[in-house]
């Protein structure tokens, strides 16, 4: 399984980054391969400076080796090997009125002493976090999503929206980081589903991802922004920040494992602003944004 | 003790927006009153937009009430009361020649189920962040702080110099914050020292404040910068930010025990820049920063 689905976010990595740069129509991504001292390494492709994607990275690792001390104590065990690989991007467009995206799609094993594997599962998700709202775009995101699960199980898609909604939330701002998506972890085998319908299930959703978000880039990059809109997504990805490196556990588990810093940090925004107490003005179209993201909504009935 | 303390703390904090006000000769420091619903409250100043200063903030709080759960498991005590106060400042120039500042001094006290002080310590220090650096004014704030210890014991400065190392370690980047400056925690009475002399010494280290930053201010606030200046100190300026969201004790203890949001996080540099996998030419002024944030140096002999 650890091959195949290498093989897959190395294919899929190629057709993310060769959309990307057609939509952009300027910016190429720049790839940097790295070697992890234990074991391991990844294929890191930034884009900077775009017509359309201000800042962004589509990274592919696949690292393995004794596991760290601080997976040990998670999984309660004493010793053991593991192997990891995933796919992760995030993406800052310049215009205030393209949404940033994220997304991650990963695989785990972990071994015993013969090298037999004891546990593997599937884990990631994509979520969206624009700065001026349309209904109409998260509807279009989630239902994108939703289609992916319902091939699979019609329960997925509920339960990873409301795992999504869960996980980023920026406690202490008690808002949602954007309008969600999907979010799933440990997906193991089990008595309904073998480790090959889990594979079928995370490709299916890594295959929806340009789906879901190329047709929101195409339909708002050429909106006609002034500063004003510009200071609020600058505002706004502040509080992106804040949510990466104080609660996100995928960068503190790579800042805190000798993961390589500029591929993990690769997610935060190229120009950032913290004002004092900003808020913004009584029915406007940011406080509309605020309102939302203080509880986070259904969008599909 | 903590009557004494506070009412230091306010008049330390006004002896030095004042001063802060007359050196930026635009701005003035914006005031917010805000009570902490378990106990207590604070007085928030906030400068932005000035001709020196860019954004900076000059708090003081002073909350009380049952121990928090986070403080609890530190001091391994099942149930208590505490008092605390103190004063922090962040101050984030324009001229990236300017360097950015930050200092704290605080007082804490914790009680029995009588109502007795069970134990009390003051903690605190000052730090200085340059963007260049000029060797001359790292001696200077060093100097005035080596100063102020030596008045009460000449161990101190050697001392809180390398614990302000240690404790401003950007671990993940293998980097210092800044140059350092004096930090010091759980400073108690004991053999050699009352609680009285504790109290002499950290308002000793507050009233030395002003020497310490404001001749550097003076000296290079004029400095002519261009664009490229600039763009290093946002950039640096995003370390500043990833240190006090990753690092920083007293941001996360405020984060997680329901402090005042905007006035924690007043330390954060208004406009901030992340590029990916940056770095200076070889032999630059931008370079040779680096090179003695990878190892603090002893600026005085």
């Amino acid at each position: 399984m650890k091959d195949t689905f290498y093989a897959y976010i190395e294919r899929l990595q190629d057709t993310i980054t060769s959309k990307l740069e057609e939509v952009d129509g300027k910016a190429k991504f720049q790839e940097d391969l790295w070697k992890r001292a234990e074991g391991g390494g990844g294929r890191t492709r930034v884009i900077e400076n775009g017509n359309v994607f201000e800042k962004g990275g589509v990274n592919i690792s696949a690292v393995h080796g004794e596991l760290p001390e601080v997976l040990r104590k998670q999984f309660g065990v004493e010793e053991g090997n593991f192997f990891a690989c995933g796919l992760s991007l995030v993406l800052h467009p310049i215009n205030p009125f393209v949404p940033t995206v994220h997304a991650n799609w990963r695989y785990f094993e972990m071994y015993d002493s013969k090298g037999e594997i004891v546990t593997q599962w599937f884990g990631g998700g994509q979520d969206l976090t624009p700065y001026y709202l349309f209904d109409e775009d998260a509807v279009h995101f989630h239902s994108v999503c939703k289609e992916a699960c319902d091939k699979h199980d019609e329960s997925f898609y509920p339960k990873f929206k409301e795992t999504c909604d869960n996980y980023f939330w920026n406690a202490h701002r008690n808002e949602a980081r954007g309008i969600g998506g999907l979010f799933f972890d440990y997906l193991k085998e089990n008595e309904e589903f073998s480790i090959q319908d889990r594979y079928k299930f995370v490709t299916e959703v890594g295959n929806s991802f340009l789906n879901s978000y190329v047709p929101i880039v195409e339909k708002r990059k050429a909106i006609e922004y002034q500063k004003e809109h510009k200071d609020w997504q600058e505002v706004r990805r502040g509080r992106y920040v804040e949510f990466n490196l104080v609660h996100d556990r995928g960068t503190l588990f790579g800042l805190k494992t000798n993961g390589r810093i500029e591929s993990i940090l690769m997610s935060l925004p190229p120009v950032v602003q913290w004002k004092y107490n900003h808020h913004p003005e009584e029915n406007s179209e940011e406080a509309k944004l605020l309102s939302v993201l203080a509880t986070p909504k259904q969008w599909i009935q």
